[in-house]
């Protein structure tokens, strides 16, 4: 068996697999570094993705049977690997990723560090988080080489680490290397049942300047439990199919974050429409939480009479939902409202799109909201 | 005399010149839309600009006495066009900015809106700031549509107006469009000495969403005074040339914030570099206030040691220049810690450069600081 390099561009002229555990790594003599593939090991190392069972292999977000039973742009979108992440143990001093995506490295109001860039994070024995910073190169293969880690305090423990994958783009080979003599010992994905979040491009991760500043990835990190980012850029319709695919997972709260694609319906429907969805989760689970989260607005709303009112009627629709909801006693459901999202004229890059600073107060709305709502269960 | 069309791709086949006070309007009779452009005015439009005299017709920072005085580098950056903008005042209800620029519309940390694109505030008779979304298309000529303007509240009156130029690129020709039947009256630079800011990419504006995002501008905001951004990408050394130069200008307080890109100096050749660049302009402006700027840290630096060290040996030299500056009677000197600068992990896209989150917690202890230093006086 050989790694596949159809794509991949460093020379390296002899590979020798090891085995450690049920971990196989391709080793690379000349520069002492051994790399492993996620994709080809025996179990699954993604965390982050539902179906776990039809999913091994890829960095995708949706099941295969989901093909041509949503959209072709909703499914394209699915193969972003948004919210994904591998986690593993190391004493590494130097980390390198290399790996292919088969999209734009980057959009006008995004950069490519968001749209195909990785992100690092790694959390002490303490549970205190700590970032790296990797030096990337953005090629065919693009590389991210995590350098100079380790301080005196962390010297030859292992840390926890967490490697979050590109927001837009979709991921078709990786390789993990680290030193030959450090210990590596990649981590299943945790067991606990997931936050399940439905939802738009905000949800998917536009347009934070890297992975780990998307708002599901940052809440995911000050909640320490996994979320499973069902955001997908100019849909997140609140589909039939996507709510009974949702109601396959046990989740420890759903959320339901649509509205930002949902101001063109007229107020009426769109109430119809979030009703329907709760109950539809609700049937399935009718002792699972759900979300219900308002529009965060537009941010040039105070120049723009116009704007303001094209959000403002998706939120009363959603208001009336929500007193639907209440009214015939459909319990454990919950609402953010635009305020606790806390957004204004500085946290979007373009009126709708967090900037990273949007993310953070999107992540912190959020986390209140829902340490709330988990601490009442 | 007719507008310069070589860089123009629109097809626009009749101009036509209309004068309004001092301000050529170039016509274009199929959209209604007229276009001023602030090159062929015959005083200077641009604000952010010293040496006025030196500088008309050009969105540079640096007089041409400069080339070849400073480097190559640092000359080609001073064309860049970080912490200029054009003030106005109209109520139209759509403005249209068409522009030229020379270089890569991005980086890759650094989205294209940020890099080479247009911000837009408005500010109402009270004070308030507001924020315009503008649809962007990057082509040879970059166009930014501020749409659907003005609510109730603001309709029929005339709203000051700010427009951010692009933080990393050189503008060499831009047109300002609006309604034909629609107010429109730039507004010449504002006299109040302004706060010279000395300083490396950060300065600069690396790596903002946005135009209006980089802690510069987000200051001036704030303090609702003219800032001149001498932020100079890989840069902004405590040069000799420049220190003179910025003497010339008469200013409310300059800010020395270069030591991100002073850490591979011996810590006492450094403590004697900042220790002489105070002196020098404290020789030309002995009441002037002088603001010194600690290094605002690594994002990496708890997982990397080395890191660490690097950015502290220049907060060191900085402090004992500091110290040995106050011992020696020099008045009005001030201090920026890195703690007031409030990076933490998020706040960095690379570990080095600002993302939005970090602008703005730039943009806030700056704030603080300087009302500070400005109400003592």
């Amino acid at each position: 068996m050989l790694t596949e390099l159809s794509s991949f561009k460093f020379i390296i002229t002899t590979f020798l697999l090891v085995s450690i555990g049920n971990v196989a790594f391709a080793q690379n003599p000349s520069s002492k570094v051994k790399f492993w593939n996620p994709q080809q090991s025996d179990v699954s190392y993604i965390e982050g993705q539902g179906w776990l069972g039809e999913m091994v292999g890829n960095y995708n977000r949706l099941p295969l049977k989901m093909k041509g039973v949503v959209g072709e742009r909703l499914w394209q979108l699915s193969q972003n690997s948004a919210g994904l992440k591998i986690r593993f143990k190391t004493n590494a001093q130097e980390i390198i990723v290399r790996y292919v995506v088969n999209q734009e490295f980057d959009m006008p109001h995004m950069p490519a560090t968001g749209v195909s860039g990785l992100d690092l994070y790694a959390k002490t024995a303490k549970g205190e988080w700590l970032w790296a910073a990797g030096k990337f190169h953005f090629n065919d293969t693009i590389t991210y080489k995590f350098q100079h880690i380790l301080t005196k305090e962390y010297d030859s423990k292992e840390l926890e680490y967490q490697l979050y994958l590109p927001l837009y783009n979709t991921v078709s080979w990786m390789e993990i290397g680290v030193q030959e003599s450090a210990f590596f010992q990649p981590l299943t994905p945790r067991q606990h049942f997931p936050i399940v979040i439905y939802g738009t491009s905000i949800a998917q991760g536009a347009c934070a300047s890297r992975p780990g500043l998307a708002w599901t990835n940052i809440l995911e990190r000050k909640l320490g439990m996994p979320v499973l980012n069902l955001g997908f850029s100019g849909n997140g319709k609140l589909e039939k199919p996507l709510l009974n695919l949702m109601s396959e997972i046990d989740a420890s709260l759903y959320v339901l974050d649509c509205l930002p694609n949902l101001t063109k319906i007229p107020k009426d429907e769109l109430e119809e429409l979030i009703y329907n969805a709760v109950v539809s989760l609700k049937k399935q689970h009718p002792e699972t939480a759900v979300l219900l989260t308002a529009h965060g607005g537009y941010t040039e709303e105070n120049l723009s009479d116009i704007r303001k009112l094209e959000y403002e009627n998706a939120n009363k629709a959603l208001d009336a939902a929500f007193k639907r909801l209440k009214k015939n006693k459909i319990n454990q459901i919950y609402m953010l409202s635009k305020n606790e999202l806390g957004q204004g004229i500085e946290t979007m890059v373009d009126g709708i799109h967090p900037n990273d600073l949007g993310m953070m107060l999107y992540a912190e709305g959020y986390f209140q909201k829902i340490n709330k709502i988990l601490s009442k269960r």
